[in-house]
């Protein structure tokens, strides 16, 4: 891509209404633009972002045999009078009348939804288990929404719901959930870490917040030392017994700030890690909560009626995309992770109109590209140190500098992003470091 | 994919609520279901060729070099009264209080949306031209909504905006449009006539409605043969002079009902086609009737203020699923085109539980899946005369049988869904056909 030819206005100010990191570098690094209270526009750089935390997602899904489909944003207030849940929902609920005067709502979650679509297809246990997901837009009508995308009214979220015949089949079902989300969160360069929640009314250790790690975090967590290592997650055989992953992780501490225990700390020692976290994901075995309510009964093995086990698996897709950015960032910009960077290197023409330089970068342009290497070419006309500045702010991994000094010696410089190590090397060279 | 483990609620009995042959198809092989009038969820199946349909779109946009962005689906009201529009629109436009008594709207549209984005970011006629995208639900409350996806209320819409310095900007801006509709309709196999549409206030003849042809289109349209050969579209250059190719098309008479011309008809003879379509796309420039409204102002050349030019550039995305099918289809069911098929192959196993079918189908299946062909195996313990029907009604455009009798002959059947052709094959060649 051509910088001159896309659409990125940055922004060298911090915008005053962005209290969190990520909020402000989103809007400096033009990704988002506010189009109203908790509700964004997701320009083509954020957007990029937001597509590769969204294909991740879906990859990890589908490698566990979750369904994708896709359900409406806005449904009938009927269905939600069926779970009760129209009258006991809060003012986060977006309440509508459509032009016959219908009640209708912007759907802040699916699960009576996709419970009454199970409902009126599936009539026998042979049918079973069944486990569906849709990445769908959400509304909930924050009363003071703040922080960005990360608690904003409109928010991209994969939602799964899983319907099964018994407790065995469905504690099968949310272990497969469980490790997917530990896979899905590391590809994403994050540490994970999954918390024991709130079980609601059924009771039972089945509710898992999954927390991830970042200096700014929202609140504060402890868990073992051991939970940083995940490198091992990369091994695990999804056809294998899921449950002895999950016990490795359930098995050591972990605790929100508000579930914290003194005791199990002091015995810790030095394998206790106090750090801040993000929420981005929960899953959530609830029973037959809903299947009770709305009737979702099959006919059992002995032609009985089984009213069918339930449980939902969330995560904040565009909540990530902020997520992420508090997880990974520095004074000068967003470090973008390499899964979900929207561009892989940044190219940088410190001298548009020079010849040499102009030839140059085209070159290099054009075999990153055949290399398979996402290039984004800052060829605007302008200033060296802002072109610099820009590229920090939106966080590439790799940043390519190609001036007329260099040239002239057949160099190019090398960033790392990250770690700010520089390297010059020749354009050959340059293509070979990024491609590999 | 295994059949058995898989969401498809295919129905035997035609509902009685669809009165068009993709709405009766696409509840019966299991790709929708109603949630509220107008309002649908995409099983997995249906979702797999909305998907397809969208990436088609999306590549041809990305082809002309427009950017995809992602705009919110719920507006504020006030941006809508800066154009005026907000109490113009009619009743089709659904109005939201929120939990704030703010005035707030489901986009049907999103002119203001992009033309604020735009004018608080782009100053400078050196950036311009500038051209957008997004693929977003989109709401219009229909007052009595039928037809199922072809005219829901809440329908996926690829909408692209574009913002030139002048009319000979904006009209090649147009132009690059036109061939991508022309060449997106042409790769879902359909044949799309651009028909001289409507042009509004400001006049001219940039306004093209894009019609495909189906027996059982909403409405009749007659046009010269030519357009029945698009074949040629495939080796357009989009860097070269698109004006000319804008010609060849726009020079044909071709003719919505209302706009047919006795006169140039009975001169056509044999060239003339009278045909009934289906409209699925809508480019248009209006000029300056967004950002003159709103502002949307950037400084010339010469220093001077100058209000950019607009146009915008729709397609149905969701809109096109039944459309395809109300083109291609017959009594027994859909008949998919290659590109936007949900699978590429049905896998019918004739006797699942007989070993040499379960064997033989595995086999077959992973050969398949490793050819690089998207195979749905149907290994239900079913009848067989449930399954060829449901494989004709869901329209794969090959199917696989493997039963007990030719297996003992070494051969499967292979049959092609659109001419009805079976061959016997050998296992091994029905790979090769089916992966060349």
């Amino acid at each position: 891509m051509r910088l001159s030819q896309y659409f990125l206005p940055t922004l060298k100010e911090t915008p005053s209404e962005a209290q969190i990191v990520s909020h402000r570098l989103m809007l400096r690094a033009g990704m988002i633009r506010q189009s109203s209270a908790g509700i964004y526009s997701w320009l083509p750089l954020g957007f990029r972002v937001m597509k590769k935390i969204e294909q991740i997602v879906r990859e990890e899904q589908n490698a566990i045999g979750v369904h994708e489909m896709l359900m409406p944003t806005i449904q009938p207030a009927d269905l939600w009078r069926q779970s009760g849940r129209y009258d006991s929902y809060g003012p986060e609920m977006l309440r509508i009348t459509d032009r016959h005067d219908r009640d209708m709502l912007y759907g802040p979650t699916n699960e009576e939804q996709i419970t009454e679509i199970f409902r009126d297809a599936v009539k026998s246990y042979r049918d079973l288990p069944q486990h569906l997901y849709h990445i769908q837009w959400k509304f909930r009508d924050e009363v003071r929404p703040r922080f960005g995308v990360m608690r904003g009214r409109e928010f991209l979220m994969k939602d799964a719901y899983s319907f099964d015949l018994d407790f065995e089949a469905a504690k099968t079902t949310y272990n497969k959930q469980f490790v997917a989300y530990l896979k899905t969160f590391k590809r994403m360069g994050l540490t994970a870490i999954p918390m024991q929640a709130e079980s609601g009314p059924i009771g039972g250790d089945m509710s898992h917040e999954f927390v991830i790690l970042a200096v700014t975090g929202e609140s504060e967590i402890a868990c073992h030392r051991d939970f940083l290592d995940n490198d091992w997650l990369d091994n695990i055989d999804l056809e294998g017994d899921l449950q002895v992953v999950v016990n490795a992780f359930t098995d050591k501490y972990a605790a929100t700030d508000e579930r914290r225990d003194p005791e199990i700390e002091k015995t810790l020692g030095d394998d206790l890690v106090v750090a801040r976290g993000i929420e981005v994901g929960h899953i959530f075995y609830f029973g037959k909560k809903y299947s009770e309510t709305m009737g979702a009964v099959v006919t059992g093995p002995n032609g009985e009626d089984v009213t069918v086990e339930m449980g939902s698996y969330g995560i904040g897709v565009s909540r990530l995309v902020g997520g992420i950015i508090e997880a990974s960032h520095d004074d000068d910009g967003i470090i973008w992770p390499q899964s979900v960077a929207p561009f892989q290197a940044g190219l940088i023409n410190l001298k548009p109109g020079d010849s040499a330089c102009d030839e140059a970068c085209e070159a290099l342009y054009q075999k990153l590209i055949d290399a398979g290497v996402d290039v984004l070419m800052d060829d605007r006309d302008a200033r060296a140190g802002a072109k610099f500045a820009d590229m920090d702010l939106i966080g590439l991994p790799w940043q390519v500098v190609v001036g007329p000094k260099g040239l002239k010696d057949g160099i190019v410089e090398v960033k790392n992003r990250a770690t700010g190590e520089r390297q010059e090397v020749t354009p050959e060279d340059a293509v070979k470091k990024l491609a590999g």
